[in-house]
């Protein structure tokens, strides 16, 4: 006999390169895998222990890239082989939802899981773990696929919105529309109205669901993974992945299935949360010293210095005169000083970087 | 029989710690032992090499720091051993040239010397040549106190001034005032009077005459290295030394011997001179890229930055975007991002890391 929480699987989306955070994040240790504030544990490893009260550790798979497979394994000693899977390509969150729910499928059809990534900042796990509940409680009982709303706290251009529709039960509601990234005016509006959440990259649903609306919404990799569960052999299955999951269009989950479905809703939640996609973001989340300075990883010595993020791999002293509102981000062998406001830059910068020195730097 | 050359001396003192160029230059490798400009030579090499045309290398004596033995025989493999003076403590340049002039007399009586700091810059050097062979022609005929006085080249504030009086025999003068480093309004005038010449700390003189010098202006530093004098086992000098010359006061030779004296001379000189004694004077005689910076053995991506200068222990890749006028200065553990400004604040700042870290980072 299956209890509740036994049906109940948590799929940790752990491929990303975190590009937006190099140096101090590189290729070969993206975000997820640092200890990014100093506290002991790595970003996974916080997604992991937030997660455990609800979904059994047995339970929890992890969906990485094949050349973080030792990383995952140390980090996560406790997760059996058999629930990491590794993506012989990056093809975006689609393709690796699902795959990683019809992985779930073929061990149990009655199935429900939370999807979520392995790098976000979620700062109250009570409220966590009730949202995670409810929201379990609802998948399992409709056909639903649900997706976390956050209560915006301020006008962000960085995330997408969702407006909600037709309340159904509590806080949840029909999805009725999904936004782009607003610019800050339309981000105003949006806040007023009190109608749109930030987008967080969080589902929940019944693999059955899911697969259903791979089916209609995206066949073609649905019909992958499909061919994939009539093998029964798990060596010809990690075969076929590898032959064939590079075949899949890299496309987000939200335009591939949540854009198109009909059956979406919207679970709205505050449990203080940031997706921890940018310096300025995290610079926003993180507590400061008395200058008004981030400080990771580092000892510091500023001097009429404020606003800055400093973000040292290594034990290692700086020390900062006269500098306002920089990130300065060491990662031994490179050095990035760039204002905050710039942050956008860091992509071309990183291409530059990779144009001239080849994979040396990045 | 002695050639002219071989009564011909040269005392490197190279027991600095470089502390203005901290953390690039730190108290186990000061600036004097670093690949100043990449060119493959340190400091010291490049004063050794230059004087090496008028004196002979085996009247050749290095004065440095007991810690930094290992350094200077690396540096300088040709050096004989019992050339180099090992200072058991820092007590400035009057100590350190009393017992370099002890050392040569008890050696070759007719001895005459130049002395030189290990860390200037001297660009070009036959104009140096020149100038240090007519300086030992002018004190090896006469007893005088030969100091090399420097073209001024801008109204310098970080260099003390020589002004000339009578005039001896070609660019030789007598010396009419020492003066302290001026202010800006003072240095312009200095400069506008065309009787003023940078103290550039490179002395000419017999030992004997020097020797009899400290006599009257300093007894009790002459008196201390006229007992070791009188000892001629070797491990008794050095037991004396090791004992005793601590008791020295620490006094720069221009306050105890120069400023005193009353048969004090200048040779004024212009060949490309620098004492590399601050950042910016190191920014101003390096050569810049395209967007005026200065990058000494570091890789550079700069954005909209200039004027700033990248100074980098090690092959590492420093990525600046929106920074004017710094300096940035990376030695491994330590970074320091600083005005070129405020560059007088980094002998505070070091006190600072030494007060929070004690000698780790210093």
């Amino acid at each position: 006999m299956h209890t509740k929480n036994s049906h109940r699987y948590c799929v940790i989306m752990c491929g990303g390169i975190g590009s937006r955070f190099w140096p101090y994040s590189r290729t070969s240790l993206p975000k997820q895998f640092l200890d990014f504030f100093g506290t002991g544990s790595t970003l996974l490893q916080m997604t992991y222990e937030r997660i455990l009260p609800i979904v059994n550790a047995e339970n929890i798979i992890v969906v990485t890239n094949a050349e973080y497979a030792d990383l995952v394994r140390e980090q996560l000693p406790d997760i059996k082989p058999e629930n990491i899977l590794y993506e012989p390509a990056r093809r975006n969150t689609a393709p690796c939802v699902a795959w990683a729910a019809s992985h779930i499928r073929s061990i149990d059809p009655e199935g429900s899981m939370i999807v979520t990534p392995a790098d976000h900042l979620i700062t109250r796990q009570p409220e966590f773990i009730e949202a995670v509940k409810r929201g379990f409680d609802f998948v399992e009982q409709n056909d639903a696929l649900l997706t976390l709303g956050i209560t915006p706290m301020r006008p962000d251009t960085g995330y997408g919105y969702i407006q909600v529709g037709e309340r159904i039960d509590g806080n949840i509601s029909k999805v009725k529309t999904f936004t782009e990234k607003p610019d800050r005016q339309m981000a105003e509006v949006f806040l007023s109205t009190g109608e749109f959440f930030w987008n967080s990259g969080i589902f929940l649903w019944r693999t059955a669901t899911i697969l259903e609306a791979f089916d209609k919404c995206a066949p073609e990799i649905a019909a992958l993974f499909k061919h994939c569960d009539t093998l029964t052999d798990d060596r010809q299955r990690q075969h076929y992945i590898e032959t064939h999951f590079a075949s899949c269009p890299a496309i987000s989950i939200d335009y591939a299935v949540m854009e198109k479905a009909d059956n979406v809703y919207v679970e709205t939640v505050k449990f203080g949360w940031s997706d921890l996609g940018t310096w300025s973001a995290l610079f926003d989340h993180s507590p400061k010293n008395r200058d008004n300075n981030v400080t990771q990883n580092c000892n510091v010595l500023s001097y009429d210095s404020s606003g800055n993020i400093f973000a040292v791999r290594g034990e290692k002293l700086i020390v900062v005169n006269g500098l306002h509102d920089y990130i300065v981000a060491d990662a031994g062998d490179v050095l990035l000083i760039c204002p905050k406001a710039d942050e956008q830059r860091i992509r071309n910068i990183v291409n530059d970087a990779h144009a001239s020195f080849g994979d040396k730097f990045i």
